[in-house]
């Protein structure tokens, strides 16, 4: 039993850090700078440049497209446990998984589409993801009813000749604010009289297609989140080839099952990197400021509050990287109450910090001139999608209350 | 010992519900849009039409100047105590106690005026903000130092002949954005070698003196809050004549101390009422949404969170009321731990349940569509202004420490 | 709406401050003492001699029987809210109730017998409890059912010609190990056909009734409580008199609603004085240790610790207060949401100040050395008996779900 | 990276768990009759039967002296990292450590003795301990002075020609109760002028040495701990040889620091066992018990507290286990940080954890009738001894502000 990371893992996270303090860090601002220069002009859904040159960058040194689970065409695959660190490192910087390829949502739907596409729908779609010229929104939540129970979907698939015909209202779709957004993958319903886990499907949906209307942007708390953005999205009698399809009527529910683990790590590995960012920032400026004759680090409430915070993260991190392992060796339905618990724990620890953090920032912590609730913001959600908490915790009691059964052999 | 609301407050509760039922609730949306508008024309910092128009009609109805503490020309006085059930319903909407003139921070600073200014600058500027005709802000709080401890401020205030010449930069200055905004009292030292709470003074400075720069909004998470506003202002040798200044040179930390209370009381009392608000809308949604085949309001961890959100709020709102009684029966100085302790409790109260509110509403709680993340975003902000919790809590305790050491004799 | 105590509340309040400054806090040594040698002399169930003498001085200076609700054969009724801070201060020594004959379960039992009792049962029993000269105990909760759901309630009590015959378990009868206690009220069924609230009814059984055995003591932690005691007593074929019957077949449901109020008040004031004695011992502990070069107390950890006890404490009380205020003026079942709050907030609140003062103490804290881990105990349990948290929270909430659906007008 | 137990361990706690279904868990209620029969006949400090006849049995198991870091005349060495998971499960039965020669306070003082003692000292004291002859204590903490701060340590070590004269009084002295118990190991100051950390020593003391007096137990939440117990003892002109002394004059805080690594992790893990324990008992009940109509195990607050419990202990788990890893691969010094904060998260995680479950009793779980209360009084207690929370978090909190003034080059 060994807790080091892997040589593999070491190196990259050697570099990866090398070039956040080359290339990310030094161009925070310039990215606000950029983002609201859009949001002056009255378009914010545009991509700001930054982006576009730091890509070239990070592919030039390798750090590209780390995140794929199985070697495909040439790109490595890497494990759970091998890549959550590198997620750490980019959940200090919104922004910086798409300059790396690494990116919510398209690492998940490249993964789909990598694990369930045919070759056709790879060459089409994948491809293109893999080199990072198009992105790809994720088409789930709907308005109407509580998503996290997925047998709520009312988003209507219907086969009419070669084609599908879709119908439907879609919301909080993640990265559909995006001017590079060329794909979705929406989950819907092609027989509502199936039983209860083979009613979804999901079916591959280009953007532009006539009957797609993206309709307006969710805020996050006050902020836009452009131009990535959490969108709403109607569909109205949407026809898509037949070929479209992802494996077949009926596969849908498994899809999104099949999809979940790695993309939980990557949200939760991102949540603790927010939160060491949180405590580095909590400190830094508990250092600077006097109150009352002493610097506000030598009083003993923001003692207990830093030594908390270093033992919520250490504990988090410990129980992603625990789930990471078990989801490598024995799978992600054997993990699943890992999963579960670390899509709990992990935004309540980094929201926990943020916010102490805030305090510590007395009323600049609330404002732009801080990262500090933007990312709170942020990971105040996280605590939400993906199935909010309490759906998560009932998950994990289910499997525990049942191993008790099974102990007393009732 | 009673407890039942006055005669004349009960009078005035009924008739303050009637308005907003009839006149704030239904124009909610119609704000909204015209600020929406404004922003994407590019200037957020205009007054919606609205607003003017509901200014008349409670002007009309006698909705007016509640707030004033003594009789004042013809403006008649209220207790506390008979005034603080009013601010609750007004913090239900964040914009509405400008309806009534009543909103901060011309509430504090007109009772600053009435209380320490000459009747020649009650004439110019009391007179003007009773009418509300025009808006003010209070230029306290400085960027470059923890103003949590006031004597750590830094606005320079200097005597040259008949005028004072004023340098510094404020921020957080709440109600500078408003175009209606003609006056600041502004909070500097005159004199940095006198006794520690002697250096203060206050002084008027008129919108518009040349030097005054409102630079930028500070945002609140992604809230601009316009066209109210939380600005950056600096001060670069300001000149106003001698006569602006309030009860005289030193007077500053006395005049802070004495505008305190009764504004806390507002504040806390609008967190109640925020909170109350959003316990409702908690409630309402829990029982419209079904997921796992059961309402949301019928599982037990709503229970506990609803029994504990109807036990927060009414002890807050005792512990107001309770403060509000002592200021008006011994004083604000006999009522200091009181009013500490309301300053952590309400907004901590307030907090809790916009969490749990925007739990229960999954992801449509963190967005525009709901009032929940924006009411957070405020509350959470009111943990730091006026002192953060860890400000008040280390009084309270400095309190409890001397009666016990009183207590042993020591 | 005014806040202080009425004139009475201040006369009985300074008076019984006094003779706990000169009766009970002296003698608080002396009774552990009399119940250690009564323990090291193997049986512990004895009453301590100080507690007789001082009934004796409590009686003479009219500090007898102060909870009595209404004008009873000459003892002077009082309201719940003048009544209630008495019961703060008897909080702070949990056997002192027993000396002004104001202690639980006999104050409940008597209002019972006031309230419901024939004549001839109060002759018979009423008036020695009113006397002090016997002690009650209220049988109600049993081993086998989770007894916070009152239909839940097994003990069988059937009709049998002239008398009652009583069969069943009961367990944490407090009380019923004095070998003063003379008087059972024990809870049963008469008949399970009957609607779900009319099929209980209370019974009087004299101890030493054949077929009532007290079987042994429930510990609380590792306290015995003695001499009042936590006792399992069986009841196999008791034979009483039908006259013993209260109030009639299948009211037992009723009385039992009938009796709660108060002693809800009793509890919660209790648990609030032994939180502010909590406080005080916290304070004086930390001024009189010294760790890493500084005092304790000036540590801010515990500022914030003092500070929210405080905010606690005075919340609690206020939330008390507001209830008997309620129960006084419109009722116990008009009352009942604002009473199942103090049952939840009140013992939570002790447990947490006393838990920080047992911090504060290190390994002294839990020890006999101090009165600290013996309270917590105690008020650990009042988070339990007469309902458990959830049970009152699980009420306040289905309180407030139909407010709304009315709200609504669903 | 692997996170999987070495084969070592499983085996043994393979081999241990068995042992436990066979011995341990059949025989809890006749070690609590042995116990309850001695405290009746009025001497509670007798060792049961029960462990003297399972030491037996476990000995010739190979179940014995596993905790020994290095080996030792014979005595095979264990890993922290491979000996922990033994300690979760000797940590689900407060007594069964004694029966493996795995009990604290032995398990340090043998590693002091193995480390630090000469041969002479060795023969004859270490190795009748490692043949479970006799006991052992630890006097360190005194009545009069925060001992958390070890330099406030009063206890005087008077050199005088041959021999030590030493006068103090400690308590909290955990196993100075046992019959068996004959040698303490004494910390004291032999030198006040020294540098600060050069003034203690510490002694070996024989059990029965004139001027030893173990005066009195000190009970925890009510219970005795008998016959092991947390004593009271103070020393008066006691003399020992010079011999006796440990490592040399003024090297006591040397032994102190080097003695603590592995019995916190010996401590945390047993919390750990604890918590699992809890865990399980709080399922059960809650799989049993009915109230309103529906088994408690199907409400959600109650899947909130499952899966809340679940979270912390899994990550308390990894944290010690981690920390174990640290100081097996980098040394105790190096692991500082680690071991503190696993010293504040094990005990307060199985705190909450017995506090749920003892929620989930009802009543029946502050009783002797479940092991509930018994633990949440010992667990509480681990909150303090060893360094109350406070003191750990401070430590953790320097660490933490000296790494990032180091990261800003200050």
């Amino acid at each position: 039993m060994t807790w080091d990371y892997s040589a593999k893992t070491v190196d990259l996270l050697k570099r990866l850090t090398a070039f956040f303090d080359e290339h990310i860090y030094p161009n925070e601002a310039r990215y606000e700078a950029e983002m609201d220069a859009f949001r002056r002009g009255g378009d914010a859904w545009q991509q700001p440049a930054v982006v576009e040159e730091l890509k070239v960058i990070a592919r030039r040194q390798g750090l590209w497209n780390m995140f794929l689970p199985h070697e495909y065409r040439g790109v490595p695959g890497i494990s759970n446990l091998d890549y959550a660190p590198l997620c750490e490192v980019m959940g200090r910087v919104a922004w910086s998984g798409e300059v790396f390829n690494c990116s919510a949502p398209d690492t998940g739907n490249m993964e789909t589409l990598e694990r369930y596409a045919t070759p056709a729908q790879q060459d089409r779609w994948l491809q293109p993801l893999l080199d990072g010229r198009i992105r790809s929104a994720f088409l789930m939540t709907e308005p109407a009813v509580a998503s996290s129970d997925a047998t709520n979907i009312q988003c209507d698939i219907r086969r009419d000749g070669d084609h599908y015909v879709i119908n439907g209202r879609k919301w909080f779709s993640s990265g559909a604010g995006s001017p590079h957004c060329a794909i979705y993958i929406v989950m819907g319903k092609t027989d509502v009289h199936a039983p209860r886990h083979a009613q979804q499907s999901m079916i591959l949906v280009p953007a532009g297609t006539p009957g797609v209307e993206v309709e307006r942007h969710l805020s996050v708390f006050g902020y836009d989140d452009a131009p990535h953005g959490h969108m709403e999205v109607s569909l109205t009698d949407v026809r898509v080839p037949v070929e479209n399809i992802l494996l077949g009527e009926g596969r849908g529910f498994e899809i999104a099952q099949g999809r979940l683990g790695p993309g939980r790590i990557h949200h939760c590995m991102r949540s603790i990197g927010a939160a060491e960012r949180a405590l580095e920032m909590m400190i830094d400026r508990l250092q600077t400021r006097v109150a009352f004759g002493r610097p506000l680090a030598e009083q003993s409430v923001w003692h207990e509050r830093i030594a908390e915070s270093r033992c919520m993260i250490d504990q988090a991190r410990l129980l992603t990287l625990n789930a990471a392992h078990k989801m490598d060796t024995v799978g992600n339905k054997a993990a699943q109450a890992e999963i579960a618990m670390i899509k709990v724990v992990a935004p309540n620890v980094s929201c926990k910090v943020l916010d102490w953090a805030i305090q510590a920032h007395g009323a600049a912590g609330v404002s732009q001139d801080f990262w500090l609730a933007r990312a709170y913001a942020h990971q105040r959600t996280v605590r939400i999608v993906d199935g909010p908490d309490e759906v998560h915790r009932r998950a994990i009691a289910k499997l525990e209350l049942a191993k008790r059964t099974a102990a007393r052999g009732l």
